[in-house]
């Protein structure tokens, strides 16, 4: 594959495989996260559209998340090359095709494959690739590379330090990300491996994180699954059909800044290492305490079932519950969409499972989830868990059919 | 929990979960490996058996697997209690249910719960425990600390030094194993976090590998998986219906030395990283050579298809393959029963990634595996893999209802 092999492909975007359901997904407010067949066993998701797939779809079973810098001395059009070839192979890819109509066998014998094929013979799974801009792509201490600065924004910047972070630059921050998320995770590693491989000469992994069992839900029929510390989370989450919460929330409206960013969002991503052995040996009434919901059902220590609003006004629900401090009520309403993932990556050198909660959410604006951390400062969970990794990107509205990821940033 | 909080459950063998289905699995040549209720969905395996469950049960989507060493200053009895509670509780997940009554939620406010949680609500998901024994738990440096070594086989020993070896202690080795798998990495992870946990005080994890994608199948209906290297795995693999091939190469025979590993078997355990970005740039030809196989059906290259047996005599397949060298024609007949997974671990700081193969391997004797691993040593892929990690245990028995994984041992 040459540098720019697909670029012609993509910005052409008459090929077979892209064809299929063009224009799909550019009606209606939350038109993404549409299966268009067999819902169940697997769904496939839209790539184009009028927002990124992988926000408001459906969460799918595993997560590989990749973070990526662009190599040095590259320029714009690298830059747009990259941007174009990522979305002509994720179209592609989210549909269940290789990554060209030539793919892991097609092609001639004496040159090597362009896809590596590890997912020959599975279905899409549900695959979605959501793509971000990190605040270096705009410019870093090697200044505008890409002629890009003046429409960074404002609020794109690396995150302000909290109370207790701890954080690992190898697994922190980077020009450009890749959620793929998929219900194999044989399916969403072999995206970021063929796209991370596309990258090559003009972006290089940074860092990326599996995760599995996610830690939220975007639809109602999702039953709210459960984190390592073995409660429900998610319960108040901003589902997809809540169109009022969505546009308030979540996509970037037409009249904020900058445009280009309409329709946008932004995805803030954490790596949560919880000390899940010290969590283990604390009493169950404690661990009830610290989250305020009641480990077996999730209701809300005031009473009722999961579904029941907490009631703040007696003292059944402690002042630094996790559930009182990130609760809207006691943030002047802020919310998010959250999106994430468990992980265990194997263990320490004292036979702890290095686990934990790999964050993600999507907001309106960072200001929202910079509120929410801020507040989360006294959370009794905090003696618990570790912050070690942070990164924020701007996620571009979604494609229109032929274009790319990002195209109105460089109009 | 107590330290031997399980033991007075388990060796009473008449708690309400464990009743289920107690005496299945007992009968018959292969009796392990049958689901007992929703064949596809959700199934469900006994762990009471003539065999251990988890080495002919058809392969499950996910793994964690994890090697324990025994604590300084333990003595004969925590090991056997640490056995009768890993086979009670054991026996209790993999049929869907906590690890003890009291489980996550209905034991007393005022204590730590017995179970973590994280799997309430979730099915079996198809979840096998299988136990193991490693030559250390047998003698080691601090001697026969557990007054077994006289019992130890003769043929369990840490594995030779093979050509291109790159071994990391913190992969490799370990007194005990527990190979976890589930169609859910989250019944898996929650199997091996409980397991751990039991142990406290008596074992301590040593090190753990998740896998999914599985690259083997054990029964005639399951497609072929690939590797990452894309190519179908797993295509010759012993089947859990062929009973005569179980006889001659998995199962010790009851005329086979010592007498209480009789229906058990060996465990190889390989840690195979593959630099995979290497792999991706060698041509499609050459990818085919080096395997013996086409990519695309994995047919061997003498002709036919995946099924067809490679023909030798011709010069199709290159002498220094992978399919010639591995082949049992050019083995003298010996075969091993495979079940490894797939792994990504992250990258490395190149960016690449940090994946390959975790090799999983049964066999009758512990030098079949030698045997075919010696012969690998002029295997072409031998350039695109290192064999970072290495372990091999004892697989006793399956235990009967009521009694322990090992029991034969202390008997």
């Amino acid at each position: 594959m040459s540098r720019r092999g697909l670029l012609g492909l993509a910005v052409g975007g008459g090929v077979a495989g892209l064809a299929v359901g063009m224009g799909a997904g550019l009606t209606g407010g939350v038109a993404l996260g549409r299966a268009r067949a067999g819902e169940g066993a697997n769904p496939v998701y839209e790539f184009f559209g009028e927002h990124q797939a992988g926000i408001t779809t459906p969460v799918q079973d595993h997560l590989h998340f990749a973070s990526f810098d662009m190599m040095p001395r590259t320029d714009r059009d690298d830059l747009i090359s990259l941007l174009q070839d990522w979305s002509y192979a994720a179209a592609r890819m989210t549909q269940g095709l290789e990554v060209s109509a030539s793919g892991a066998v097609n092609g001639p014998a004496e040159a090597p494959p362009d896809d590596t094929g590890e997912a020959l013979g599975l279905p899409a799974a549900g695959l979605t690739l959501t793509i971000g801009f990190g605040p270096g792509l705009f410019e870093n201490e090697d200044g505008d590379r890409y002629g890009i600065a003046s429409r960074r924004p404002a609020g794109l910047e690396r995150l302000p330090a909290f109370l207790g972070d701890d954080l690992d630059p190898q697994a922190s921050h980077g020009d450009l990300c890749i959620q793929a998320c998929a219900d194999d995770p044989q399916v969403a590693v072999h995206a970021i491996r063929n796209l991370s491989r596309i990258a090559f000469g003009r972006a290089r992994l940074r860092w990326s994180q599996l995760g599995f069992g996610k830690t939220s839900r975007t639809t109602a029929t999702q039953a709210t699954p459960r984190n390592l510390f073995g409660f429900k989370d998610g319960t108040a989450n901003i589902l997809a059909d809540d169109a009022a919460a969505l546009a308030d929330h979540v996509w970037v409206a037409a009249d904020d800044e900058p445009a280009w960013m309409t329709g946008g969002s932004y995805l803030v991503a954490r790596k949560i290492a919880m000390l899940i052995e010290t969590w283990d040996r604390v009493r169950l009434s404690e661990q009830d305490t610290i989250i305020g919901r009641d480990k077996g059902e999730g209701a809300p220590l005031s009473g009722g079932d999961e579904f029941t609003a907490p009631d703040f006004h007696g003292s059944e629900i402690d002042a630094n519950s996790h559930v009182r401090l990130a609760h809207p009520e006691q943030n002047g309403g802020v919310r998010i969409l959250r999106r994430g993932y468990n992980y265990v990556d194997g263990n320490n050198a004292l036979g702890r499972l290095d686990a934990g909660l790999f964050f993600l959410s999507y907001q309106r604006d960072p200001a929202q989830f910079i509120a929410l951390q801020r507040r989360l400062s006294t959370d009794r969970m905090n003696e618990y868990i570790r912050h070690v990794g942070s990164g924020i990107w701007a996620i571009p509205a979604g494609a229109a059919p032929g274009s790319y990821v990002g195209a109105e940033l460089f109009a």
